[in-house]
């Protein structure tokens, strides 16, 4: 069967073999992948800015949605036939992460865990969820990062409800997912970027206000709320952008730190935080029966992902270079014909 | 009567001066001050870190206790005789904080608004609570924002548990009640000071293990749980101190930003927040509710807040000094001869 | 002015007088009446089941909208011409409910405290809410008990999110506004009722499916929902009603217990409830914040309460005898021409 | 190796019988069982009150300590010489509980499901928890039923903070556990019983005030609070008690239901449930990370389960006459010599 790989570090090493297709191990299912999403998580796993502790050769990508072919010993979750999509962090299936301090939980689907841009893939039955009936494949692949982490953070995390205001930054795969979920709940939401083509495309999917990255948008922000703030921010760049976030804040409004575009030191002012009891979140994507929740409220609520294109399996390269400009919304791989 | 005060900006213009006694207007009730505590922001407010917006004549001093001499017309809520002390947010009531993110609230007792520095002061009856029976004037004034704030931020907002691990940095007034409320409720408690001497007596009070500030306290502190790092921080230094907090933080742990000791511009890296879904929470004190319910669980644990000195009224400027090199607790002013 | 009043117990001693219009006292604000909703609890009152302790000539009605015409001394929260909506339990602004074990706070609007039946009311402005702009005076008039009860039921109390199965018991005020708000958040909610006509209603207005109630709707809940259960109920019911909504809850479920139709004495069988975790929860409407945040979110997501009829003032009895034969959705009467 | 069982139900059926020691499967661990703590359900399982579904010959008993000394293939959670202890609800790990309202889930050790008074079991590595290193083998089997129920329902579920009242109904394993924690805690425990004795002794074990259940104990329990209430409730009578939990219950009080010793169908009066938001909360022990948890704070707090009396193997029949008796604590069979 077909995999991209890489023997060593560095996207450009990228390359697409054959390997021997893999037998489901007790407890294991064989899936016939149908699309996998890409990420941005995926540039920084190919060049080595994440999931270290990777072997070689290297399969990378974490989200994939198919269908069970075959079921090893032991296996009660799924039959052949049973459309699933994967989970990002594999055991944790309710409550608290795993992990601890002195050995942090990153042990993730797509590095350093081997990855699903692969014909077929045999995984742990525990590490998979059924795939919402309202989808298509290359719709739920789009789910198991973007998709769960968007759900996690305003929805389980945050306990967002109508009336609320959501501050989504930038127009990639959460903050999409951030506009549809936070609007399906009744919410009022604010999106920034630098592009007006995309803001446009923001307000056309169900954003209520659109604001230029490039001004003083915590400015913008305060007066478009009439004073009020943002009950709830998915904090996507990062870095010194979660003090802007902070600024923008309503009383007792909840941050979630979700991305670090603009880089891994994160900083902030501490008179807003304090006078406004604001509350900043790591969000790691979420355990499995969040996943499982999410995707039984997709089937209720008839949300569709926005994929901005997708790629044939032997386009990899071009579908990265596309999510490095920014896409809108996710990049899709169509691995099965 | 006698008052604390400044006409302009400036530690070195405090005067003890001789003003006419307050009466109490409708809703207001008149306190004989018997006891004020001293906190860190009343050098910042007197300099003019915060505070910003006060009248002068200023009286600084945020933290009370007394008893109640007379009730102003419409009062029901205390008697002449009954023992109370102060509120830091007045109007705070219970709930959701006031303000917005236009206007955040800052209206605190003590700068901007008037402060509590003299032989009597006139405050609305809804800005008081009665104080615990258990304790003196002298220790009733060291709970308002010191007890208070470590009471929120560990028990209320953090839902502390017997067998979790708190980490408190310091051993000021904040530090010692997060070391006393913790052991109350069952903690593992981990203090952290620069000075061997006060670690002792740190450890006398109850804290579980002291480990030096000066060294790799981060390491030393996972060391120290078995890798499973703290499931709570008092971070009273603020800045990046944040940074360290998070890196020895449990996953799931719970950091509450109190104190700006270290810096007004907080920072921390993003990869240990995420992985470990760190919550870092604004404490502003608290809602006077829940200083209530504070004075309740003083009165059933039979907790005596740690006061390294009182001063007479007239030696303000030398408790000022002591608390600028740092004490072991609380500094407390005696009013009330 | 007119007020509607009874001097004894019992509706049938209901009379239309003509009372001295109201001064607004300190703090007081002058409201000028457009639209008074009915609840079921106004019948109660009347003859004596609730609101003990009301004094004579009494006046009923708990829920009102209109203008405010004057502001006494010490206002501030409104200006003559604002419009607005009233609260159900005074003084109960956030957070805890008040009162204690031994005296239970039942102090509330239009019994046993006077109400709101006549032409201008003069009330403490604390008491009341800004009505939402996207509504007339006689949709906001519904708000107050009802609309106000479903939010916090549901979304405060309940956390709802998308994807959830909600439980609505028949199709008065409270229930059609459980289906709306649920509905809102991407709920899946199911109606019971005796009544097809109000069954097909019910649905026009959003919900899912729709049971009869005199069958065993318990069990064709359970196959509606793949055996999953009703993960929200509102108990409008009560008596042992509530043991159907225990053997109808999903794991985890909440039932928000609010009525008292079918009895004063909760019944329910101990397996299904332990089993399941299911959490029990009285609901005594909710503390003025929530009505704030619940008006928000009115004009954020366009809900438009149902009125089955208006009623002119001269026609109270009348209005309350449709109250009783049980309307779909809520009564109003309009006080103001 | 030796085991207790019953061929058909009825505990007049119970012999010590030989039978083969069991072999590790795979993922499973061989446990040496040092005690079984006995609890009231095992009475109602041996006459088929609870636990339909089981096998025969059946071995009864759920809560067991002892010791690994083999470990079946794939296991990696514990080695030989692990101290362990089980957990009553297999593969509810964390979060939520398992099954539906179509099939709520039962599947616990010790009916249906074999249980463990055996000299060996081979039980799921994923079924069992570490043992504290604080508390001997027979202390250690006291937790998983009675002292994980009391830390769940009084800390997890009920968030219980110093200061606030607990109300522990009766002398028997739950109560006194709920007595130990709820002190460890800071809170106030007032405990009821009909034997004046007992409250004696609970009042040693540290109890605040005890008052006869044959009494007004509602009247007596507010008084006793200065009509405050009970904050928390463990409702281990069950049936119509639960109506004089609600009625002693404080304003939000949160009344966790364990037991069904008074009967099968709870009753309650609705008015107390809605005046005072009381929450009323199904609970079924809890899952394994509350065990765990649970066995973190043992070792921190230094409590000792109170154990009334032990038996040998042997004299099962006896030490279940004294469990039907009313113990004070909990009963202990030494299965190991």
């Amino acid at each position: 069967m077909k995999a991209w790989m890489i023997d060593a570090l560095g996207r450009h090493r990228l390359r697409l073999g054959d390997v021997e297709q893999p037998e489901p191990r007790p407890r294991e299912v064989l899936v016939r992948v149908a699309n996998v999403s890409l990420n941005y998580r995926d540039l920084l796993v190919l060049e080595g800015t994440m999931g270290s502790g990777r072997a070689f050769p290297f399969v990378p990508g974490s989200d994939l949605a198919g269908t069970v072919v075959a079921c090893g010993e032991g296996t009660s979750r799924f039959r052949p036939g049973d459309r699933v999509m994967s989970t990002y962090v594999p055991g944790w299936i309710d409550g608290r992460q795993l992990g601890s301090a002195a050995n942090p939980n990153g042990m993730t689907l797509g590095g350093p865990l081997p990855g699903v841009l692969a014909e077929f893939v045999s995984l742990p039955e525990d590490w998979l969820v059924g795939a919402p009936g309202s989808l298509s494949d290359a719709e739920a692949s789009t789910l198991p990062i973007a998709g769960v982490t968007a759900w996690f953070s305003l929805i389980e995390e945050g306990g967002l409800r109508a009336g609320q205001t959501v501050l989504v930054q930038g127009t990639g795969g959460v903050a999409l997912f951030g506009i549809q979920i936070a609007k399906a709940h009744g919410a009022r939401v604010i999106v920034t970027s630098s592009d007006d083509g995309k803001l446009a495309r923001a307000k056309a999917l169900g954003a209520d206000i659109g604001i230029r990255r490039d001004g003083d948008w915590v400015k913008a922000l305060i007066e478009a709320t009439d004073g009020h703030g943002a009950d709830h921010v998915l904090e996507i760049a990062g870095g010194s952008n979660l003090g802007k976030s902070v600024e923008a804040a309503a009383v007792g409004g909840q941050i979630a730190v979700i991305g670090i575009i603009e880089g891994l030191d994160l900083a902030a002012p501490a008179f807003p935080l304090l006078l406004k009891q604001v509350v900043v979140r790591g969000i790691f994507v979420a355990p499995r029966r969040a996943a499982e929740d999410f995707v039984r409220a997709l089937d209720a609520i008839n949300l569709k992902p926005v994929i901005d294109r997708r790629y044939p399996l032997a386009a990899l390269p071009e579908a990265l270079a596309h999510l490095e400009r920014g896409p809108f919304g996710k990049i899709v791989i169509d691995v099965a014909e």
